[in-house]
């Protein structure tokens, strides 16, 4: 059944909006203007701001000019008041990131990802790293508002705090979460990292970059998405939507981890991009390409083939029926979900986001249904390669400062 | 800017759950039980309900066994305090369904689409339809809702009033929306003919059977979809999301209408199966099948395919390559959109709808990212053939009496 709301309720998700519209305001806004902008009531701003005053998260800074009596007093976040960690588990590479509350980075971690690890060994790894993250950052441990765990989906939320990411079987039953939370006394959150980065993307770009709706195209050791639907994320009825990697691009295509087959995913992931590469060098003899072709220098090799796809016509190929294949699954992406809005974003688009921007946005705005009523605009993520890390953090920020239409229906019982 | 909210949005709001929890309960429902379900204090249902009452959308009707103390009176809708018509504009056919408070139906009409209309002819048409169609069904002018019009998309929301369904060149600029407010003096709404299905199906099984989330998969004289994610339509930004019939499921295949190439519509659509079977029937004189194969009787031929499908050896492999098809393009939309069930609708699937049904369970329960944390189901609509009226008639129903989370944030100003 659905819950109907009540006041206590509400006022949880006035506060939640006020708080982000201070937020998204970093130049300073007054009362009058929160009242405007929110559609509340003088009084309701009026409490619920000296609420957020005693609490630090928000300070009065200087008075605007005014048009008439007194001037008015303006408001920002505290961006020190509270700091975040967010950690993202890839099968290559372990990223931590420290943010403060407006997401600004204050300090970042890689590690190698172990690939056949004990338990033991992890959790004191992971959490020796947050440790000194912590430490270089000048963050004090009780000012740390909780940690943001992101790793490749599916996930598995009925599972709880057991993590098991795909792709890194020894990680299978590893306890990271339930031992961070304990080590650290804070909320511990998990997501799916292109979902997590999304969430990391709308709380970077909250000035209005990224409010409405947005599909994140993440591109890592895989290739995964995260859906903003009506400027509320949307992580499917199993916590697994947003599967971008996974749209059917050749029916009956190249078998993919997932169990599928003809997966975008396993034609423009570095692994499937190197081999594809390598086999076209064979032939060519007379066009070579410094790759190592050694598993742990894969991504390397990407790299290199992505830079070179500039002057390189074996490298140009590769990438240009790769990025073919992007546009194709990005329209039926913007045909099901209908977004205003594509952002690309993860390690893997560092050389290739030019070439995948013109190539979604020449497909989405020339063959998708709705292309004569409306333009989807195609960016590069605000948030940059370690959209992952940054996204996790920002999980943590949003659960506990993002307007949630759920926190008006939760039950209080 | 994301909008607070305030007390006069929260009773809107309300009372919408307060009705739509007594909908859902054919067999009664006390107050207490109204409470205990939504959350409300019991002062706020007894306000509500005496309202609701007042309005004669609510009657009182016996009494429940009590555990001790009085008697509880139960309360139940009164499906017959308004009624609504639903008008789907099919490049085929026009369906009118008149329907009670329940979405139960009270008289269906279908007419011809003409295919090179004058807009007078065409607007005095549909409103002389709906006319006969209030008089047979005996429902009286006053207690007309509103009338809900669906067609095919992509729809232009900001072109307003005027409808322009595609495939249907002649209706362009029929201004048949504000001619039918006019006529009959109540609200008319538009909406892309496979969400209205979605939101006929959510209104038919209010008692549980389509809440949460789930994918209209929509197949009339072309293939469309809505998408209910977290119990709320999701419509899109420019208000076509939900394209089922344009997941891409060749790359560079068959050219489809749309503009784009290897759409599922352009090989499942009633023509392509007619088309399919014909080309493969001239290689095959051995197994004759009757069909016509004239423009005018293409969806019998296509009904004469699906029923043949079960005995005739090229009817067989035609289904079963359609089959394969829809399954490919269902996996990449549960991939996308994380549902939990889908609902297979609309009249182009009547013959064909075990047939679909299966090759998508197998698929998506097989070969989706997700399969191993959880199940979709997939099961024919409730609301059968005249999906897209039954949905119209339900747009006019939901939008006077579902939940809108919208209500909360609309502005009053």
């Amino acid at each position: 059944m659905r819950s109907g709301t009540n006041l206590p309720r509400v006022g949880g998700f006035n506060r939640s909006v006020i708080l982000d519209t201070i937020r998204r305001s970093p130049e300073g806004v007054s009362r009058v203007e929160i009242a405007g902008a929110t559609g509340l009531s003088a009084q309701t701003v009026s409490n619920i701001v000296r609420r957020l005053l005693q609490e630090d998260l928000v300070t009065e800074t200087g008075r605007a000019a005014s048009t008439g009596g007194k001037p008015r007093t303006l408001l920002r976040t505290n961006p020190t008041a509270y700091f975040s960690v967010g950690i993202h588990i890839d099968p290559d590479t372990i990223t931590l990131v420290a943010t403060d509350l407006d997401g600004s980075v204050r300090g970042t971690v890689h590690r190698r990802t172990p690939r056949t690890p004990s338990a033991n060994q992890v959790v004191r790894q992971v959490a020796g790293a947050v440790r000194g993250l912590l430490e270089r950052a000048q963050i004090p441990v009780d000012r740390l508002l909780g940690l943001g765990v992101a790793c490749p989906g599916p996930l598995d939320l009925s599972r709880g705090l057991v993590l098991s990411p795909p792709n890194l079987p020894g990680w299978h039953e590893v306890p990271l979460l339930a031992y961070l939370q304990e080590e650290f006394g804070v909320p511990v959150v998990v997501d799916n990292d292109a979902t997590a980065a999304a969430i990391g993307e709308r709380w970077a770009g909250a000035g209005g970059a990224r409010m409405g709706s947005f599909a994140f195209l993440y591109f890592g050791t895989g290739v995964g998405g995260g859906l903003f639907l009506g400027d509320q994320v949307w992580r499917g009825n199993s916590g697994n939507a947003g599967e971008f990697g996974h749209i059917t691009v050749v029916p009956n295509g190249t078998p993919c981890f997932c169990g599928n087959k003809g997966c975008l995913e396993a034609y423009v992931r570095p692994h499937a991009i190197v081999a594809e590469t390598a086999a076209a060098l064979e032939k060519r003899p007379a066009d070579p390409l410094p790759l190592k072709l050694e598993p742990s220098r894969e991504f390397a090799d990407y790299e290199l083939i992505c830079q070179a796809a500039g002057t390189h016509p074996v490298a140009r190929q590769v990438i240009q029926r790769a990025a073919a294949k992007v546009a194709i699954a990005a329209t039926s992406l913007v045909n099901v979900v209908d977004v205003e809005r594509i952002v690309l974003g993860g390690k893997g688009v560092r050389y290739v986001v030019d070439a995948y921007k013109a190539a979604i946005s020449e497909a989405v705005n020339s063959r998708s249904i709705a292309r004569g009523v409306r333009t989807v605009q195609v960016e590069p993520s605000l948030i940059g390669e370690d959209a992952g890390a940054r996204g996790a953090a920002a999980l943590v920020l949003d659960g506990a400062y993002s307007p949630q239409l759920a926190t008006l229906f939760s039950r209080t019982d």
